[in-house]
């Protein structure tokens, strides 16, 4: 399934580093290029499906928020949304499809400057006849309900006779649910196209308009048409359009897509004539400004709002990495919905069904850190997001017979609370589906995102976010680990029992380190919160006491956060990950360590019998050496490592990039670029099987991560911005740019230096630690690397 | 779109005007022999979409009577249960597609015969290695619940390694809308796989069990294989699987489904642990028959079921004649739920989305003559589903603030009612979507399930039926239409206003000819029925009396039924349409009359427009002529066909045969064969657009009446039993079966003379007219045609 289908290096001067190009089209591997070729705007993303349509593709466009839910024993999830990209060719009665004919030429490419997709090819149809034709598209930054798309079609030895028909069509499903109630269909001036459908649980109306403009030799013209309908198709018959040999046709469609659920309607009472009559007032007006002055607008949009807010230069060998970074920050800006604090990053972002639009624990943990440091606004919507869906977690924790905030495993619309799928793929030994505990028993996202929260403070400094919501998100969760406690009377501890860490191999662990340790610090800082409050901001701490009953709680807390057991290193300096790990029995992994396609030990075991090996999906105790690096001395990192690396599968897509992290701390540069490669691969590699289902957004996190806070040795530590660059050896220089307490920061590195700039003027002066070295930076200052 | 794909004299010897042999395969034309060769057996009905997905086809698999409703604003219809026949082959890791590589040999045959579907081909890989591929299906008759697959492989010039992904996929929809709930997915054996799903309104447990076996130079094996499940899918994915080069590997496939509305279940409670173990026995079983063992006993169910019960021979120079008729019978039994009185005839049978399965009087005047003469007891368990409708027709009656039964225009499950939908095409003047008015306004269906009640009894004798359900089918009806005349003062008539006919152009007229008349009939044969009651069948009178008011409507008969308005003949012998037919504008039909494709004038002018023309989409005026024939003399006849036959498009395939049975009526004998080598080609012929929605069921009743009612002849007239055949020239000789009150009549027809044998001994003789003449058939009689 490894192809030389791809190619990185297609851009020069101005794109280098910037494009992606597929050199071959193979119909059974299209998910791949669907997902890493997939164009969104946080307000939508769009998969990138061709115009034409073939058997094993896979068409999706998922509109941020819009969950709904297809039946009661199913969970909510973004429903796919009609299809506007669709148009069919007919060249002389010959349907355009490249299972079909010849190819002469073909290149799709991804250009990530300006946020386009490219098809260029040149198709020698059945009866002989060639024609180049180019596509074009893009999902506009600029406003984000704008789908843009060109076609030209070139007829390269004779006239040719073209029909096309090209609509709007809800008959597109997720993989097989229907989420939509058909609608409102209708022309208006026999060239717009309307459709309305309502997502059938949730109630959401989505509006569609579409319109095409046709020119040839320059000249617009207006071809014969039909219009037609169809059982959820809306779309326009083309006929007997004429084109000379050497002429290009040029045809335009240009959409938009407005929802009963966008912001808009905040704050104002809903109405759908209303919602239809913008719609259609929207699409005439983006229609007359045509593909090209849109594109200007998205090009614009993407320069600002993204590649020159957030800069990244890696002078590396290996141009990959520079492309790497960029691929990353390009699909993270597309899969975010910076527009609206009601929602969140799928673990999928918005490329495919994978994980149903569900946000984990990918977003605290491996995705927020890169909105943290170089766009705090974002960070803080997100967070925002997570103290909208308190409803959500009070009734997951009552529901469980706790107390407090209990967030979901995985969360959707913000009162939904756990949204979590319960059955999952067949067992091998008992032919049933297999149970899926993460929704049940994956405690640590609540601490995750106590965690989240107090860093995001510590970065920005953005105390009003905290008295508006980050103390109480830090007293709620601690609320719920204190009523999550289990006194064992035998050892005289608490236990957290019959969970499930980080690593998902092992479920109905007791006491995985991990949690154990999260659950610890989340309630050691609402006891701090709480001291704080209480001096300093008496009218909130009231406030949050009536609510959440402070004073109890605070109680409980004293009396049992220092009973919680926190498994010590052993003899052999390894950290138990759970009560039972070590005990287990080992087998041997070298097939699974070197398969291509994660997963494959489940061919062979089911989850119960994985349970009792020795073999961890991901990284577990890592994470906690990363989050809470200062509880552990580097012997103890280095002998974890060792003992629990070679028996980690990496089949988690959220591994990689925290070994990366950690080989960096532990001062390996090497071993962490060797897996900063493994991390590029994930979906931009050539393997044509990793995204079928989706972009792996913490991946693209992780990515950054690896950069910024692994390589770049950006860190707060203590309240403290650290900066430690240590560059791989195919690197001579990193530059790139966070955001510190409100400051911009440059950071300027090679091997042997780093020079800092402070590029605005918020803080006087901002103290950091650079390699181990307090300074004080004014403006601008260099430290030599010791 | 007319290709020449198909062939009609493939078949030879045994096997002669047996098959039809699709010799090209065309990826844009799927439709046409998905429906033409779509393989059912009245439990359910299968289109004959392939193993291997293509982007542009239909995979459907209907099951009678399992209606569903997927929101409130759609209407009810048969859901698209999950696919069974897919199976996807990789040979050397190429996956199967025609769309790919090349084909050396294409043919796929429906044996009518046998009832199988047999696809051969070589195909060379786009590698260059060649294979020989052979699928052969059937639809069991024997046993209602079984499907059977056998795939061969046969690689021809190097040994193959083959990959097969097979299972059952319920990703299926109808055209986008989703039925069914997701159940229970499960492997037994790790072999055995079970899918069960629920249709989400109506609550219908649908359960299927898959089974393979694999064979090589005759020993089976078991190849490696991976259990697997996905949202709606469940699936074996065999590997490794080695073939020596022109070695065949056998694959079978024994499939089958059984649902909570199985006839079983009807006088038992209903328990869904209890269906899926009898499910996962039942495939057990099967599976251990084999192929050749269920194929053999299917094959027998078709000889006796139908070719020995029914046989027509046609001795023509065009074998076609032939082929289309057995192509007819093939299909009515394929469409038909002979098994189940809850159940009816959907116009596009089993065989597409088109309709909804919805039954219309497509049943009553079109197909039911078919099982009166042939097969009594069916007809007689399709009009008893009328009877159980019953409470739908009521309801539509309140609902419309008129009494006794109104039955629907579209109908589905019993209770429902009206099921017709609301919303149709493009109306080309407004942009939106055209109202349907049919279920609203064409009346005319209660008066034809009143007259093939009459009819049946007429022809049958079974005055069971009629004591239990036709009497008071008839008397319900007339209740209705009573209350359904509208008094007008002028004329001192009865009217029905704001009516739709037969011809579906015109709408909201006043006094359709065959509505009035129709309604008319109705009423005076529901006095007959009730004099007769009331003198010989006191009881069931008064138990009719008390349920149906019958005294207080019968004075309301009598009052107005010879009040109510028929028209008249006018001086020039055209009787009007309706009240304005005749005052219309006319228009240069010519463009529409030629069109391929039905429905053109729709792209030129809106419903409202049309109606404001002379033209008409089918038989209206004619098949007032054909039900009533008394009423009307050979000259007006024939004055009626020259003045509307040229204004009618044929844009209903019900339109063709009532002119072919008319043109046989007035002596027209090669007129009629014209006729009837048009309506051939509705389905059978070689247009490849016909059928894409599904077989044309009304248009395969009529061929049937075309050559029995028709060229045969055969009439029941006033009670009594006529034939006259009238061969036409090409053919020059006519055989078939007709039931006649429970006797077996041979006709064995050439154009000088008959020859009835009475093959049976339920009645001493009948009388008849043979010819125009009176005879008395005790065992057999020639008469010559004079």
């Amino acid at each position: 399934m490894t192809h030389q289908n791809l190619q990185y290096n297609t851009g020069t001067g101005s794109l280098e580093n910037w494009l992606i190009t597929e050199t071959v089209f193979d119909p059974d591997l299209l998910g791949k290029c669907e997902a890493i070729f997939s164009l969104g705007n946080g307000y939508m993303g769009q998969r990138a499906a061709t115009e034409e349509r073939y058997a094993f593709e896979t068409r999706n466009l998922f509109v941020s928020g819009t969950f709904n839910k297809f039946a009661d024993n199913e969970v909510t999830e973004l429903p796919n949304a009609p299809d506007v990209l669709w148009l069919d060719l007919k060249l002389d009665g010959q349907r355009f499809s490249l299972e079909r004919g010849k190819i002469l030429h073909y290149e799709r490419t991804l250009n990530i400057k300006e946020a386009t997709l490219t098809r260029r090819l040149t198709w020698e149809a059945p009866n002989g006849q060639k024609f180049d034709l180019a596509f074009y598209r893009f999902i506009s930054l600029d406003d984000l309900h704008v789908i843009g798309q060109r076609i030209e079609v070139t007829p390269l030895d004779s006239d040719l006779t073209l029909s096309i028909l090209s609509g709007i069509d809800g008959q597109v499903t997720n993989s097989g649910a229907q989420h939509f109630l058909e609608g409102e269909k209708r022309f208006f001036d026999n060239q717009y196209m309307r459709m309305v459908q309502t997502t059938h649980e949730s109630n959401i109306d989505f509006v569609f308009h579409t319109a095409h403009t046709f020119s040839c030799a320059g000249k617009t013209f207006e071809p014969n048409r039909h219009i037609c309908m169809d059982r959820r198709r809306i779309f326009l018959d083309y006929e007997g359009i004429n084109i000379k040999k050497g002429n290009t046709l040029v045809i335009e469609k240009i959409s938009n897509l407005f929802t009963s659920r966008d912001r808009h309607w905040i704050d104002k009472p809903y109405d759908v004539e209303q919602l239809k009559s913008n719609g259609l007032a929207h699409v005439k007006e983006i229609h007359s400004l045509g593909f090209k002055g849109l594109l200007e607008n998205h090009k614009k949009a993407w320069q600002e709002k993204v590649w020159k807010k957030v800069p990244i230069t890696i002078t590396s060998t290996n141009p990959m990495d520079q492309l790497s970074i960029r691929f990353a920050q390009f699909h993270l800006t597309g899969m975010t919905p910076a527009h609206d604090n009601r929602m969140n990053i799928g673990a999928k972002g918005l490329s495919g069904e994978g994980y149903k639009g569900h946000c984990f624990w990918d977003t605290e943990i491996f995705i927020l850190p890169y909105y943290m440091y170089t766009n705090p606004k974002v960070a803080r919507s997100l967070l925002e997001y997570r103290y909208l869906s308190l409803p959500g977690a009070h009734k997951k924790a009552k529901e469980n017979g706790y107390q407090g905030a209990m967030f979901p495993w995985e969360s959707a619309w913000l009162a939904d609370g756990e949204v979590t799928p319960v059955w999952g793929a067949a067992d091998v030994v008992t032919g049933k589906a297999s149970k899926i505990w993460s929704g049940f028993i994956q405690y640590h996202i609540t601490a995750d995102i106590a965690y989240a929260t107090w860093q995001y403070y510590q970065i920005t400094g953005d105390e009003d976010f905290m008295l508006q919501y980050g103390y109480e998100l830090i007293l709620d969760t601690a609320r719920f680990w204190v009523s999550r406690l289990e006194w064992n009377q035998e050892k005289e501890e608490y236990h957290i029992n019959d969970v499930i860490g980080p690593d998902e191999y092992k479920e109905h662990v007791n006491n995985n380190a991990f949690t154990n340790y999260a659950s610890h610090w989340n309630i050691k800082k609402a006891m701090e919160v709480y001291d704080f409050l209480k001096e300093h901001q008496k009218e909130l701490f009231e406030k949050l006491n009536l609510k959440l009953g402070l004073e109890d709680t605070y109680r409980a807390w004293m009396d049992k956060v220092d009973k919680i057991y926190l498994p010590q290193p052993r003899e052999d300096l390894v950290i138990p990950q759970d009560d039972t790990y070590l005990t287990l029995k080992t087998i041997d992994l070298t097939k699974y360590k070197q398969q291509e396609t994660v997963g494959g030990i489940h061919r062979d075991y089911n989850t119960e019998q994985i349970s009792q090996i020795q073999v961890s999906k991901q990284a577990d105790i890592m994470v906690l050496f990363y989050l809470l690096e200062d509880l552990f001395d580097q012997d103890v990192k280095r002998a974890n490592w060792e003992y629990y690396e070679p028996k980690t599968l990496h089949a988690s897509s959220l591994s990689l990039s925290t070994h990366c992290v950690l080989a960096s701390d532990m001062g390996d540069k090497e071993l962490a670029y060797q897996l900063f490669l493994r991390i590029h691969g994930i979906d931009m590699g050539p393997n044509m099987k990793t995204s079928d289902h989706g972009l792996h957004a913490a991946s693209l996190g992780g990515l950054w991560q690896s950069v910024v806070n692994g390589f770049g040795g950006v860190r707060m530590h203590n309240g403290k911005l650290r900066i430690s660059p240590q560059l791989p050896g195919a690197w001579s220089r990193l530059t790139f740019e966070i955001s510190w307490y409100g400051d911009i920061l440059e950071v300027d590195a090679t091997d042997e230096e780093v020079i800092l700039t402070k590029k605005t003027n918020v803080n006087d002066s901002i103290k950091l630690e650079v390699y181990g070295e307090e300074v004080e930076l004014v403006e601008q200052l260099k430290v030599i690397k010791t």
